[in-house]
């Protein structure tokens, strides 16, 4: 059954698309653990936001007073949107880049920047590095993804 | 043109592509419902955000009052940022599953879970039930998202 | 290469898979100028969140003044947020729906109509206009990924 579906898609045999469904899952699962990370500091820091989940902290009082915010769980999830703001760009216009027809080597060159830009960022923003560790590391992932469109627009214009 | 399309594709054609879709457009349009849900506790509860939207309530104080947070409104936005962070994933990670080859049956599996998880979250977030149902349909999702992406990163490893 | 690869996927030479990478290309690129527009606004109104973002304006208390919110920069991240929560379902939908053999008419009537009520509600958002440009602007929006949902799910319905 493997051989007929790749058969039939044809995609999984090609290399820049396995070289971007690899990137692809790698900052997806990059992403994904943003929710552990915010999990480990909301339960750790004692910091929640919703009432029913303070409530094996006791009733009344004594729970409520977990219901807060707490710097770091809070740039935890500014870590966590900025992912969805960006790797959503990559994910999307990362597709139709390697279904456009890019050589493998430019492909592999723009997968393995950007993957390695994001991971740099959460680190620049969970540790927190010195400015402009973040910032750079944001432009960088985001000058790649404006490429792979700009390579996308040319080859599949059709307004 | 439909069947030219199809043998173009040949997508469409393909039982796990056609799960995929199917499940994919079920998750994407619950998420899309939370704007719904959001919209109608802003609007029964009188709690906006954008000075704009409250002009149809009059001018000056008598619309500023109606500028303030909601605890209904918030739970809802809460909902629809969390399906942001678990369902992106899925539809990204998912579509690669699908391309790479599983058995229908395992994909069905891991589809029907992950959908029947994230509505169940809905649920457990909107309601709310006690924890731990939330998080545990949190945790059942992200699980079926996680072995998805070990299956592709096995079908396709190309770093 | 690229006409072997086009070969292998086929996708590209489709029209109306060359249709819906066009405008999802437009609409993503849309949604990633939100970041600019924020970092614009963070810079002019100096108004920042994290505290190694002040760090170029001195130590201590004449720094920590410009840890807060301006209505301008919480404007435009409102406005980037409601893109990630309409443009999402619209690149994953619409991909779906482009596999699933639509006449290149109808998708070009979908994709255009999206994407230009995406940029009329960005317009809306930031200038503001008075309501109820935004909300009829993103009810557009809402309303054809809508269509196109049903269609996909029409196309491929296996559960």
């Amino acid at each position: 059954r493997r051989g007929e579906m790749a058969k039939a898609t044809q995609l999984i045999n090609n290399e820049v698309f396995r070289a971007y469904a690899t990137y692809a899952a790698i900052v997806l699962l990059k992403m994904m653990l943003m929710s552990l990370i915010t999990a480990y500091f909301r339960i750790t820091r004692k910091a929640f936001v919703n009432p029913e989940d303070t409530a094996s902290f006791g009733k009344g009082e004594s729970a409520k007073k977990y219901l807060r915010t707490d710097p770091d769980v809070e740039r935890a999830r500014r870590g966590h949107l900025n992912d969805l703001e960006n790797i959503v760009p990559f994910v999307g216009i990362g597709l139709l880049y390697a279904l456009s027809g890019p050589e493998l080597s430019s492909a592999l060159l723009h997968f393995r920047i950007f993957t390695g830009a994001r991971i740099l960022h959460t680190f620049a923003y969970l540790i927190p590095l010195p400015q402009p560790s973040r910032g750079l590391s944001w432009a960088v992932g985001y000058a790649v993804t404006f490429s792979m469109a700009y390579n996308v627009l040319k080859a599949v214009w059709l307004l």
